[in-house]
């Protein structure tokens, strides 16, 4: 049985604790909130977990075996690298960290420790997300041309991370898993409204190897809920739309090819295909519990998690190039 | 009765004859087209239009008033100046010209000739335009956010411009005559897929004074037809969809605000409004019926079109520096 | 603190005990199910209610004011009766009873006890149909002319009741508050498909005073889920689309009307208006939340509800009058 | 080449001079209309073509081997029966006749004259009805359960024949070519609401063999327009939606079936599938072009039409009998 402290009880702790505590041979043992109010409801709904305000009690207690870090992403790198310290297996929030600097430290604690450190990117646990990976990595898109997502709605403004940091990093991890390959450059451009207050609407460009180019559009301040990616290859396309209650992935057998006339290179054809549509059914199950079982599976038989410290880098690493690139209007930043 | 000599009978020139001849007060008289089978189809629709293939004698010959040019955006100019020099009103497809200088040039021959000079920008003659301008002028949006276009599908390669001149061309003139601002700075991506083919996929950025920030995705690869525009400000937003048949414009009463707590900065509150949405009806006029009314009117009492050569100037410099900056991945390009 | 007693946790009872545990003044001290494994968990979830097996002990118990029954129907007529003669308030789901006859004499027997007798018929509570209620009774819609509503879906199939009774009796409940007036006759027809198995798609139609006609169409068969009320007047239209996550309701400017022509009968004009379409803002309160209050409030002061054993009874008498004409294909059924 | 002479130039006529125009093998000759401002419009269309507004000139002269009728439908039975004495083959529109009586005395004269009768059930022709009618026949969609078809708008009122007869007439042709078995009875229900006029709004139930059951709802003061068919089998379901510009039919692989438990007759269960769904990709040619050719070949060599006299019987005769049920409040009546 793998016992469980979960700090932080806010918007979504308690999506996790529900989860783990009916998660196969894990137990949530210890809560840790700074609101006391927000523990009194802990006790209310648990009376068997214990719970207290500080983050370190929880930690260093024996009860513990993983540290679960849902708090405010400026503490991630502090209560992680203590929790490492500690012995203690780690899944955290994403982002990772707010930094690139403390995500690759996060890393090497973790090698050093030798536990296992996954990220809560969650949307990798769906069933459409892992649907489409595998329609492109058995090659049915063909060759990849462009990935374009949208998440905007009228939301919570974070006030501790702009609209990149709090939106885009779902779609930028979805991406990753997606396509496996880390952008070479990035072009961002953004703009906050409200004074005092982050960048609320913002645009990414990731070129990727091999002409292949991602767009993220993300916004704090839309009138309707969007989310919605476009994925093309020369093909097959996809639709992949979140908020579709039942057919959130449509498959187009449609493309485009070029070939050559008789007559030479100044008689190139472009030839469109339009054919069939397919929505392939999905499973219903919740992404967190898919996410919790397989976290503990890590756990336990000390395998390598789908969201790990690395992927949690690789998003801080687009992020952060992004922001750079977002002051300085778009001028693209590299990555290495 | 304003006699009329069109230029090109192709993908577009139908229309434009189509409407000039049930216009008042106006006569198309003269076609011009390269294509000898075009010129065959003119004469079995309209068996009293006199049809050329060498485009000067229609411009040249005294039975034309007013030249209108519907053929690729290379030519534009020296047809257009050739035009006015022979002292002919001049309606243009947009883009108006293949260069910021072409542009500039036909405005100097434009105003030495005294003669009308048109681009044919239709979306500005559409009753759910027409609306928009119109809430966006009367202040009930509010200040102005953000302005937000996608217009997507498996489109048209068109050989001799990319993406930007054929398809956000539309949407940058709905912009310009929305915001009636010009940006002050522009950032774009973009990719072409196909081997000897112009970009296929790109986006622009469009920096505007008082943090109003535009964005614009286009895309000839999409496996599904997108027209959405979102238009954010801090009173009311607007969405934009020009797909839906009977309901193109949704004015939400939503909106967001920041307000100051009373223990100071640190208290800052964003504030959410959700209310009523509205759809406003709309006329179902042809927008080139409207436009082709109002070139006559403008040519006939010498007033200012509203889609004038300074509008089309202006579109061309976007498409310009968009792509300068498409060419170096985002870095930014300031307009003048 | 009114101290009420469930009858029945299986699919619809858990969301009674949970809305119930959390209105003001009340409390739920008892709940009774024939499965053991559904007390146990009540048990689990609620440690300070009591269980039993046999809901006559509940219903006597001292520490019940109240009993709600959430059993199958052909069980409503007998547990309300016990529960009124115990001097008991009844709320009890839909539809009432299983007959008129039975619905007769459970309001003769509430009449006598003097007690509160309430039908869960909970989407009467509902913000969206409160708001349709409004628009027909301050006369926006103008005379009514129809009234035509789908529920269908690959539903669960009731082994006691055809589709009608399960299904049907929703939209009948919302067209009884709405209308406020009781059909003169109906018309229904349906079919069953599976062997020993009740009708699994029907229609009915309800004719009303002055032209008035409703429709209703309902399906446990269906490959995507509808849930759409036509509601048509002379003045003004609504579509209401309760799976619409946002805009329910749209209230359209519509209408068409019939004016004399200048020579008398024969120019008869059909005139037909376009205009404007408006979603009304609507509040995200739980129907069931609203409900449970309301039926406390009814409780406490000896007020009457909403939905009351005389809507109760209209419903059953519908049901009972369709399933009547469904035996004969549709010949119809006069109301008294 | 067959000469063709077109009775009536109002709403549809144009289409059907247009399209056997552009036909492969088919001339118009001729025209006629009462309107003498309708014959002026043919007649600068279509310089070549003779008009009259005598249909009996039309009928009579030797330059027509064909007469398309394109009247009201009280015309329709004595302008065929003339055109069929004269010796022409004959398409005409639907509903073909406005009785039981004079559509079998037609097909009496047909049979007698030995010439073409067809009726213009233009939607047999449409790419998405054929693929519809394909999956059917070849055991897709399993044994059939249901048809459900919508078709409602704020449409025109056709001041000399009912709803049923102006819009059904649609859904019942399609329903006859792709269950290919006629009702064995019929109940109908409606409403009149404007003084003077025929229903606006009406339902019909059609009951064939096999517990298959057939429902339509028609309306032409719907704030919305609506035009969409469930079609339902145990194996798969079929949502026919004729607005959707791209997929306008979706094969859905759910179903339902009845195993009989290990226990015996009470221990049934009804079993769900919930699967893919599909979108077969469907031309875009104009019905009515493939009717006309269709047509054409049937006057050539003689064969039988798809939508024969013998059809056009079938539709007036549950079109009758709909408005016989109606006029009783839902009585059922049979068919032989």
């Amino acid at each position: 049985m793998i016992k469980i402290g979960v700090i932080g009880y806010g918007y979504w702790g308690p999506n996790l604790v529900r989860n783990f505590a009916e998660t196969k041979d894990a137990q949530v043992t210890f809560v840790s909130d700074r609101n006391p109010d927000r523990l009194k409801l802990v006790r209310s709904r648990y009376p068997s977990i214990n719970v207290t305000e500080n983050p370190v009690d929880l930690i260093n207690n024996p009860q513990v075996d993983v540290v679960i870090i849902s708090t405010p992403v400026s503490t991630h790198y502090d209560l992680a690298v203590k929790a490492l310290r500690a012995g203690r297996h780690v899944l955290v929030e994403k982002p990772m960290t707010g930094t690139v600097e403390e995500a690759e430290k996060l890393l090497d604690e973790a090698a050093r420790a030798k536990r296992v450190l996954m990220v809560d990117h969650t949307f990798i646990y769906t069933p459409a997300v892992i649907k489409i990976k595998e329609l492109v990595a058995d090659g049915s898109l063909g060759n990849m041309f462009y990935y374009d997502s949208v998440r905007v709605n009228l939301g919570l403004f974070q006030h501790d991370v702009n609209v990149l940091w709090d939106l885009a990093v779902h779609d930028l991890s979805i991406m990753d898993f997606i396509l496996g390959k880390q952008p070479t450059a990035i072009s961002a451009t953004g703009m906050a409204h409200l004074e005092g207050q982050p960048e609320d609407v913002a645009y990414i460009t990731c070129y990727l190897q091999n002409n292949l180019i991602a767009h993220f559009h993300v916004n704090w301040m839309a009138p309707v809920k969007v989310r919605r990616t476009l994925i093309g290859g020369d093909r097959k396309m996809i639709v992949y739309d979140d908020i579709e209650p039942s057919e959130k992935i449509k498959v187009y057998d449609k493309g485009v090819s070029l070939s050559g006339g008789a007559e030479g290179v100044y008689q190139l054809l472009v030839n469109y295909r339009s054919g069939d549509m397919w929505a392939p059914h999905l499973a219903t199950t919740e992404a967190l519990k898919t996410e919790a079982a397989h976290f503990i599976d890590c756990v336990t038989n000390g395998t390598h998690p789908q969201t790990d410290g690395e992927m949690g880098l690789r998003i801080v690493q687009i992020l952060e190039a992004a922001d750079a690139s977002m002051a300085k209007k778009g001028q693209p930043v590299e990555l290495v």
